[in-house]
């Protein structure tokens, strides 16, 4: 179908301010946090469902691929319009439609920002936990499209977790509901489940109903250094068996603390050493949070910690947390306008296997001439491995692309891990899908057709059309 | 198919030993915890995957509808089978696979019972804890398939939020695995939060991967009384609002207290009062569990409790949770051989609904001349109601059908409620699905075909085949 028409179908639906053609806006949505760049055919910003549902109608009828889009956040370009598909900005359905302590929900439009609806939670005394890493920016309707999560979900869960209901536009028009506001069901299939980290494949969310849950009152963060690696890891399994369930616990290898003190000023320096951890616990009350972080401290001195950060104050801690958060964006501008290697970035192993996958990955890089950082969600077994390529260099890539299956088939098939953790396959990891998804793609395909049978929507990511050749994720869609 | 020949061919699979078509023992197999009855036209008793595989390959070839069975504890009928479905019963599959502390999961075959698995994973400082109230006898399995839940799912979750992995075999005879051992993923769609609570619509599983969670070490209870019905709702709100999460929150409405106390001694009697609560709080650290269940005890004083119970002796809380958990069975024989209405017995309201939904049914009930018990979850809107019915009479029958046609209308459309918040659909409720899923009852049935495309996998429930008459469900199946 024709731009021109396309637009002129669009703005008949949503007003011709609302619609975007024009080369240089549609460059604005090219990207997301990946090294994937698309250009849609268009970019539409609907107000309500119904427009959304126009939107779906018409493109259903003809045929044209829908991608929903959030922030552009995303860390595997399953926000970004393949193929001339029409994006969704969801930035005029922003609204909290309501707080409702009495039932500990709260229900939002997709497009609200993370961290203004924690924002407007934590005045009520509650919060919606997940926390990833681009909190300030990410939308609530990216997050559960791919259930995202970060820092705190080894004690309060991901996305997956807190959402309760959703409604739900399918291709064609039809407006669902699944759920509802109860806390509990075990009526029908969990379509919700089912929707929550479905990649915009399934339909397009215009409302959603979160759980909320009390925001902790008080928060302990400690942060050991070790000389070793595995003593960071060991540290970890003593704490979890000591009873101990902290709000977050993340470790930093070698390379990432070089990274991060070349970025820091000289007093604020982090030893450098093997492993440096970020430890939360947190509570609503203060005297058990500071007995959990007296413990804590307990085992890293017994494993022989060198050195000890261990803070109750909310600025400290927060300032430490931005300390960690900053990681991801210093990593991917190590060598200027490089970028990390997105597709084994956010594997997750059984917790037992992290000091052996994590060892086997970095062996595996540095057969490649690479030196891998390594970092993340030590808890609950998810790893973030990045290293620098030159995206632009045939060359670079084509040894990112050996070293990443490589790389995906250790931590699938030796380690029993799964490709992503948190970010989702989108179109970067969709070339290995069959390596962990081998028995059920089929059935994933099957699922996609029930709800979308002209597969329209967001048809490229997840291997659901077809699976992409290795090379082929490393430079996709660029017009 | 000839009786006959279905044995022939179960035997050929799992030895003769092993496979059950005499009429009596077979009448063993025709009820579950419902009303309903239905006898199977066969019972096996696989040992391993490769065997239910067999099964279920001959069943798909010969279009024999297959119902998988656990203890046989269900409340809706799920567990029976009609239309001479083959029953597989898993008393062979009760094994647990692996206990592994440093992955943080249990592994287990399907037939493994509740309170065993907890009894094992306790010796390690373990639990697995959705708690529900046939935790004696039901088993893993029967609960991965119904979702289901009990008095600790307030703090802890249902099933569906431990389940990780599942080995699953389909109709047809492939087996598949979903998830894994990994505490969090990302890739695809989520089929082992889609199997979890599909009443065996999907498929069987052979095996089931679990989270574990610290057992906690410290438990305070506290039993309330307070006049008033509506004083006890108050009670469970504020203590949400002070910012305690209890392990548990009951509540016994005056008719539950009444039939309680028929069954207790003098001394043990509970006061005859609107209200009892059953609140627990738990924790591994003492003084926390104990301040906590100082704070509870204040908040039921300021909102004027007639008499409290407190206690943190584990022995007296057993005896205490023994007397709620008997509940069920002792209104089930309120008029000897009578059961309890079963359509209705489950449902879940947003939290800030439910004393007006109580109230209402109550007086729905009312108006058909009968009284109705009110207990049950309180603090995630969960409440079980009941009446004694006496299902051998047409007549009453009749009133039972009406009145639950109208409550259950009442408690979806007017409250936003579910029909089942931990039991399942089933049989029972099916005549009542469309109430809640009219928009999505349609992709059920098309997920439901991509998996079972001959439709033999428990045909009959949830309403996936045909909804069944209002009538029907009070008498289904009886051979």
């Amino acid at each position: 179908m024709e731009q021109k028409e396309i637009f002129n179908a669009l703005a008949a639906i949503v007003g011709e301010d609302d619609v975007t053609i024009d080369p240089v806006e549609l460059l604005a949505y090219a990207s997301d946090a990946s090294f994937l760049r698309a250009s849609p055919i268009a970019v539409a910003r609907p107000e309500n469902k119904e427009e959304v549902a126009e939107i779906l109608k018409f493109a259903d009828e003809n045929r044209v691929p829908i991608t929903p889009r959030g922030a552009g956040t995303s860390y595997a370009g399953q926000s970004l319009a393949y193929n001339d598909a029409i994006l969704i900005d969801f930035v005029k359905m922003d609204k909290i439609l309501e707080i409702n302590l009495k039932d500990r929900v709260v229900v939002v439009q997709p497009g609200v920002i993370y961290g203004e609806l924690n924002e407007e939670l934590r005045k009520h005394g509650y919060c919606f936990p997940p926390d990833p890493g681009s909190a300030i920016a990410c939308t609530v309707g990216g997050m559960v499209g791919n259930n995202a999560s970060g820092v705190r979900a080894l004690k309060y869960g991901a996305t997956i977790d807190h959402v309760l209901g959703l409604e739900v536009v399918l291709p064609g028009g039809k407006i669902i509901r699944t759920g509802g506001r109860v806390w509990k069901s075990s009526s029908g299939y969990n379509l919700t489940r089912l929707l929550v980290g479905s990649e915009g494949t399934l339909g397009v969310f215009t409302e959603i109903i979160l759980k909320i849950t009390p925001a902790p009152k008080y928060t302990a963060m400690i942060m050991p250094a070790f000389k070793e690696y595995n003593q960071g890891l060991e540290a970890a399994t003593e704490i979890i068996n000591a009873g101990i369930l902290p709000s977050a616990m993340e470790i930093l290898d070698d390379i990432c603390i070089m990274v991060l003190n070349s970025a820091l000023g000289e007093k604020e320096k982090l030893p450098q050493v093997g492993a440096v951890l970020f430890i939360e616990v947190d509570g609503s009350n203060e005297e058990v949070v500071k007995e959990e972080g007296e413990i804590i401290r307990d085992v890293c001195e017994k494993i022989g910690v060198q050195q000890i950060i261990y803070s109750t104050d909310p600025d400290r801690t927060e300032e430490l947390w931005r300390l960690r958060h900053s990681l991801a964006n210093l990593l991917a501008k190590v060598r200027g306008e490089n970028m990390a290697i997105n597709s084994i970035m956010d594997f997750a192993v059984p917790i037992s296997q992290v000091p052996d996958a994590v060892k086997e990955v970095k062996g595996i890089a540095s057969k490649y001439g690479r030196l891998m950082a390594a970092f993340g969600h030590i808890g609950d077994g998810n790893v973030h491995m990045g290293s620098a390529i030159d995206v632009a260099d045939p060359k670079a890539r084509e040894t990112a692309v050996k070293f990443s299956r490589e790389a995906a088939e250790a931590i699938i098939k030796k380690y029993g891990g799964t490709l992503s953790a948190e970010h989702g396959v989108g179109m970067a990891k969709s070339a290995f899908i069959m390596m962990e998804h081998e028995d059920t793609l089929e059935l994933m395909r099957g699922i996609k057709r029930v709800f979308d049978p002209n597969n329209i929507m967001n048809p490229m990511v997840m291997g659901l059309t077809e699976i992409p050749k290795d090379e082929y994720v490393y430079m996709a869609g660029v017009r």
